[in-house]
């Protein structure tokens, strides 16, 4: 059987065994409250990932673009939620085609005009659409304002022959990452407290609202607790990052409710005093945040990004000897961007590589 | 025909008529020269623009992986160039078989084991590898060091039966995007002096050093006028990107001599009072500088980060409307690792999509 450090570097490489136990954790967190999990797949795109969310008891998952969506159907996926508006042609009807293979998709809307040009496109396909009014409290993003300006979008959903209103996705990604339990806990509690006040608003106003669907990885085990909530779209857990490594948990310093699952591997090619290059840079790991990847087999070393297919080890006091041709995992500095620059997710067990999934196509992704 | 702003977003859109005319201005400016142009290609990873490089004159491409060497091969782009080291297996049993399919094909190297390594695996195939010695000239990445470290390594690979030395790689990351010509200038000579003396340190010590490659596109019109170089690795000219325009030319602030050839094109999907949001964020647009993208179409609006499939635009005072639905086209902030992030380029000639080139799987690559 092939071992992963016989791998071509740089490429990701998925621990399954950390990674089904951060499944099976949130999928006990989840089991007998009063919140389901319907976990957001950006993070991932790949539907045998999506699979395994579902048969342990996810009821269905969060799409952030049309051609995920796509991928998803593909796969027999079911219980979609696209979290992020479609505007304009072709995007349309693309979506129409989804619907026609899963009915029971939901998608999110946030302007009269958007309400109208979607009623427009199901309309003509002779479908019904499931809506959730995009809100935004607080992240400064899509998402109509909470209050009246819900109310009214509620109502032209509403009026819209094709449309069916099922709720609110009231997403706080300015809140995910905020750094400490209870500072994270107040400002989600507090964000939340919006949509809930619109949905009070939206219900004395005779609208149904069944769904609330909100929250992060950050925020699961605080917006759980909130009644009323009654889905969250955690993404994160099943891979971790260093960026969720840092908020710290309810606990501990670390943020350490899951582990750190999905690495890069690379390989040394260069040793001379102080310092290793590994081939990896900034095509094989995100850079968007302040902070780079940190290595998960060795400690005492430092990893800085030096070029497009390079990263420069500062190697201070390594806890083992770092040698020409060594090959090195690193943790994700932000994991959803991270996997987007790969096509494939090598998955071990042990040092044996077991299986090899595909990630989606990036970059459009058609039926 | 169809037309760019009906293609899915986000996507990559590369103007024909500013790309040819960045090929052309390139060929125009080495023509006449004693120096030759191989230019960089892990900036596109495109055998199509590959093959037009060529065509202009190029004497071959540089290659920064073994992926990207085995997709030119396979397209029959010559004079390859592989402009880092590839250290353990699988990587050199993969050199190897480029090499039977190209022969010509130069492989840098800048360690004693390196070369030992090297030998081992060329000798094994009963080939022969040409090779230049990687030189370290003040961006403390790989590289030897000057003078007698890279005596000593051009002894080992003269005693290597199955390596032949051709010269001298010697990038200068460092410099290529320094800010003002003249300071450019400075710098990028410094550099290249210490090159030169090596070359002259290992003709004393009795070894055939025919070729000097460097430079970039920030460098092409001061590294050409150094008697010495004999060819220059430009890639970033056939697209350029915010980052280049910043550094200065000769005779400007923005730096100008090539044109921003390709774009990200995105869909406004909100707009609200002061802001608009675009469906392309942190999987669309390279993020590793302090800036992101810049709008070609539209002046007066900011760009920002807003999420993994977001951007915020900050519309204060917009030179055109700008509304639901548009569509707009963005510089990217940094072109090698912006087309990373996608599988294709759709070409267009004003309005029309004129053709789509496939961008080499990025995370591997097989023969």
């Amino acid at each position: 059987m092939k071992k992963f450090r016989d791998l071509p570097t740089p490429c990701l490489v998925l621990d399954l065994e950390r990674f089904e136990s951060n499944l099976d954790k949130m999928s006990r967190f989840v089991t007998g409250r009063a919140v389901a999990l319907r976990p957001h797949t950006k993070t991932h795109k790949c539907p045998q990932i999506a699979r395994r969310q579902i048969a342990r008891g996810a009821i269905g998952v969060c799409v952030a673009t049309i051609a995920e969506a796509e991928v998803m159907v593909r796969n027999e996926i079911e219980g979609l939620l696209i979290t992020a508006e479609l505007v304009g042609q072709p995007k349309l009807s693309r979506f129409v085609d989804v619907l026609k293979r899963a009915p029971d998709t939901m998608l999110v809307v946030d302007s009269t005009e958007g309400v109208s040009e979607l009623q427009h496109a199901v309309q003509r396909a002779g479908l019904q659409a499931a809506i959730l009014i995009d809100l935004d409290i607080g992240q400064n993003r899509t998402g109509t304002k909470p209050g009246e300006p819900a109310r009214a979008l509620a109502d032209a959903i509403a009026q819209s022959a094709n449309l069916r209103l099922k709720g609110i996705c009231a997403y706080a990604g300015h809140v995910a990452h905020a750094s400490g339990f209870e500072a994270r806990r107040q400002k989600s509690t507090d964000a939340i407290s919006q949509a809930l006040e619109t949905r009070d608003l939206l219900r004395r106003a005779g609208h149904d609202v069944p769904i609330l669907s909100v929250g992060s990885t950050g925020t699961y085990n605080i917006d759980s607790h909130i009644a009323g909530v009654t889905e969250i779209q955690a993404g994160s857990y099943v891979f971790m990052d260093v960026e969720y490594r840092q908020i710290g948990s309810a606990t501990e310093n670390i943020y350490a409710d899951f582990s750190p699952a999905l690495t890069v591997l690379a390989t040394v090619i260069h040793r001379s005093q102080g310092k290793a290059i590994v081939d990896a840079g900034l095509k094989a790991f995100a850079t968007d945040r302040p902070f780079g990847p940190e290595p998960l087999d060795v400690s005492g070393v430092k990893y800085e990004f030096a070029g497009d297919e390079h990263g420069r080890l500062i190697v201070e006091n390594p806890s083992q000897p770092i040698t020409l041709g060594d090959k090195l995992r690193f943790m994700l500095p932000h994991c959803d961007p991270n996997v987007n620059l790969y096509d494939r997710i090598h998955c071990i067990q042990g040092d044996d590589v077991v299986d090899v999934w595909s990630i989606m196509d990036r970059s459009g992704g058609y039926f």
